[in-house]
């Protein structure tokens, strides 16, 4: 590899000079500019590749001692990173939540680094502060649907905020339960509130013995996050059982109310909308009614599902999102944003003045600079990608992206109900779903058995699964995910099942069909297979 | 504005083809790609615009209905947003910690983007984790320098993490003093752990009033917004005075053995690496000693200065770095590589296991996921960027950066000392330093007047400095920022200064003696000034 010149002035060059056209980086960056997904096909290498095999190439922990030509290490960039990188843009890749995303964003991309805007503060950020002021009241406004009058006095309001702009979901659903947190122990007489004394003192003013979170066992693991970080410890997290995926309002009441009567503080209810796993979206207008009852915040965890809100075919499913204290909302997920546009919003725009700071050197009182009410310090300009996705898609645009969304993963529910040998687990709500392969002789058997029987066919078809999802995995054609569900046939334990998200515009009735079928081939090559179909599965596996 | 056709047609069209060569945002890219300066230069408008006046173009609270063309939205873009943004590439723009990116960073970017892969879990990002964990070592053994077996054995080891990646230096010491807490207040006989149990539990197990941290009045305000989201409350933030802008080992012992004795924990010192107004460096390792002493966590934010660990020259500046139990550094600083790239490094590599977490389709125990360690769920290729200017700078390089900086910094300081009219009051450590404007007159009446006229003449001075700093960024050829800072000088208040970054490598002598020259125009212009010359300042302004 080339040792580049060690020299101030080769080091100003860099700074100044362009890479020149021929440059093996500028090629890459022709080739993604003309087809990306050519590039990806061409450089992401589809055969399996273990993990171990590729940490051999990132094993070296010291710095390199000398210049690389940058030439020269695009090429190892190439060798190196992309080929065993994911590709994100396969109309095949179904299993995870990124997506490929529209070309606009490439130039984006180099715009938003180009200008290198730090959005903490003014100074440093300028209109990209109104910007992402803008942005985050769009989205209030998508949500809460306020007055004129209300976005006219807010918007731009250095004492208010609509939300806080954040690096992801799972900053933007701490964000809002810190929010919750500082505003349910606040100052009183001889109280300074949870932000200026602590927690421990809070609980002792407030006379409480803990603080609980409530949510359903498929709320996201950032919740647990969220707890521990917060202080109010992973215990307090009261997940409560949904084997029907969604969080009932009378459990969640009954729940709530025996902690309350135990002396404890419930700090909120997470509504999910849009659960990872499987897409369902909790009963948001029933939770609110109990969140009201109850007197405690109301969070709806949104970062999937909010896009839904663009369909007016589809925005009844969120109903009750709009009563929400507080609401997450990542754009780059079905918004198709990149990676790092997460977003808490907040109904009442006094809220987040519970979290805010100020400093002499910055966010100095009265300014309008963002890091006063944020997590976070330092930020890039990515509120411009959002911006931008808002008005080149426009409405009507993410409307249509979202319905055919849904509409793909309900013709997807539609063939695995009529293939005789795969079970489908549950109905999409969203553009999410989950299905499990199984011999359509086991599917019979399965609503006859006794207990016993139905557990050893489940434990083999567990592992059955398992095995073809990683078969197909390694096989680099297509790609689902699987996790464990507590489903309502099988109450005392889980089920694996395979979990597909269907986003990416790209994908095609054609590659669920060939991703169907592909699954089936390997299924039915597996000796699980022939032990299901010969009878011959064991009751005690 | 044109409204673009809304169909499916049309999506999937954004979504696979390319802009045409010749529209609007091809332009832009071209232009950023073969000169960013003269892009920025052209674009950025230099004139003052008030931010109200901004404000008007990103006033419209509505989801944009219909989509746009990209090219008519790329018009927009340049009017509204990059016309009124801030140039940080400018040379005389000396009053922030960003500046000008090395021009691969664009091509980059765009591959980044391109990719978009998401490196909470390997699923989903595949040679990024190994590539992100690589970066984490490199940056460890920069600042730790274990020897080679250590790496091997830590590098790619599921249960252990040598660092967190963060989109910035804030979570990254919040995401250190969370380990920190965890750990301090970690499980015991009859105690499942602060993480579990939360903190007012622990506070009772433990048996103590308060958890503490330590650091000087200079340390950043993400601590002052870490201890509040952390449950331990602003109050005990113990940040001590430092007329000399750096924490005295002996302040720090002494504050801290009265805090244990009321029965209190201090959880951590933090020690700054380059404080973010003057760039000082706190005695690190006395600072590690009397943390020892005390027996509790030694953290030290280096958000800024972690870099000045490549240059042979300067890195014993940092002394005692390496006896921190957890380190903070920014890339997007000194390391020139794009905002969002912050990093938390762990001396011990079982101590990120306090914060641990799976779940059932994600983060599995046994995965290399590294979601399962990091605060942030869904996350960026970011280390990409790091990783490339690792090896295109190389030590080397970044050494010389770093040298050239801090040279500057002290040609600065000279140039002031130098002048009659200027008064250097912070001395580079790094490349910071804060001076104010002040008439040579003045200055020798300071060394002899009484408090009360001193008072006075300070209340002017800070008036001038204001007004100096304020015209001067309306002029809009250049930008230092200001700050309030205590000094030896006057004990009883705090002085207004004009704060200067030098990290630019762009910026040369002569852009330094043009902004000396610009301000001491302006400031000779002001009534302030004929007033002090004029021996007209008040003494109870």
């Amino acid at each position: 590899m080339g040792e580049a010149q060690v020299s101030l002035r080769h080091l100003y060059r860099v700074f100044t000079k362009p890479e020149h056209q021929d440059s093996k980086l500028a090629q890459i960056e022709q080739h993604l500019s003309d087809n990306i997904l050519d590039f990806l096909s061409q450089h992401v290498v589809t055969k399996k590749t273990s993990l171990e095999e590729i940490e051999q190439d990132f094993s070296d922990s010291r710095v390199p001692e000398s210049p690389e030509f940058v030439s020269s290490h695009a090429e190892s960039l190439l060798d190196k990173l992309v080929a065993h990188s994911v590709n994100t843009y396969s109309p095949t890749f179904i299993g995870h939540m990124t997506s490929a995303l529209p070309y606009f964003h490439l130039p984006l991309s180099k715009l938003m680094v180009g200008l290198n805007q730090n959005l903490v503060k003014i100074e440093t950020s300028k209109a990209f502060t109104p910007l992402e002021r803008q942005v985050l009241g769009m989205m209030h406004n998508l949500v809460y649907d306020e007055d004129e009058a209300f976005y006219q006095r807010y918007l731009h309001s250095a004492l208010h905020s609509l939300g806080a702009f954040c690096s992801g979901g799972t900053i933007a659903n701490i964000t809002a339960l810190w929010v919750a947190r500082n505003k349910a122990l606040g100052p009183q007489k001889g109280f300074a509130g949870v932000s200026r004394e602590g927690l421990a003192a809070a609980y002792r003013h407030y006379g409480i013995n803990n603080l609980g979170l409530m949510c359903s066992k498929r709320g996201h693991y950032s919740l647990s996050k969220a707890v521990d970080a917060l202080g109010i410890g992973r215990q307090q997290l009261l997940a409560l059982p949904c084997p029907t995926q969604t969080l009932k309002p009378e459990d969640a009441l009954k729940a709530g109310k025996a902690y309350q009567e135990a002396g404890n503080q419930l700090l909120a209810i997470v509504g999910v909308g849009g659960t990872t796993e499987t897409g369902h979206v909790d009963p948001l207008d029933e939770l609110a009614d109990v969140a009201n009852e109850l007197g405690c915040w109301f969070h709806v965890d949104a970062a999937w599902g909010g896009a839904t809100l663009f369909s007016k075919q589809y925005r009844h499913k969120l109903k009750g999102i709009e009563r929400a204290d507080s609401v997450t909302i990542d754009a780059h997920k079905q918004m198709y944003v990149p990676m790092g546009a997460g977003m808490a919003l907040f109904k009442d725009p006094e809220n987040a003045n519970v979290v805010r700071h100020h400093a002499q050197y910055i966010l100095r009182e009265g300014s309008k600079d963002l890091g006063a009410t944020t997590l976070e310090g330092s930020r890039n300009g990515m509120a411009m990608m959002v911006y931008s996705s808002l008005h080149i898609f426009g409405r009507r645009g993410y409307e249509l992206l979202i319905d055919q969304s849904i509409e793909k993963a309900k013709t997807f529910a539609d063939m695995i109900n009529r293939h005789p040998d795969f079970e489908l687990i549950t109905t999409p709500t969203l553009s999410l779903l989950t299905y499990r392969v199984c011999p359509k002789a086991i599917q019979a058997r399965l609503k006859v058995a006794a207990d016993d029987e139905i557990n050893a066919l489940n434990q083999t078809l567990d592992r059955l699964v398992v095995n073809v999802q990683k078969l197909q995995r390694e096989a680099g054609k297509s790609f689902v995910s699987r996790t464990r569900l507590e489903i309502p046939g099988y109450p005392d334990r889980s089920v694996t099942v395979f979990r597909v998200v269907l986003a990416n515009p790209l994908t095609t009735h054609h590659d669920l069909a060939a991703i169907l079928a592909e699954q089936h081939m390997i299924a039915s090559g597996t000796s699980d297979w022939q032990d299901l179909e010969d009878g011959k599965y064991s009751l005690t596996a």
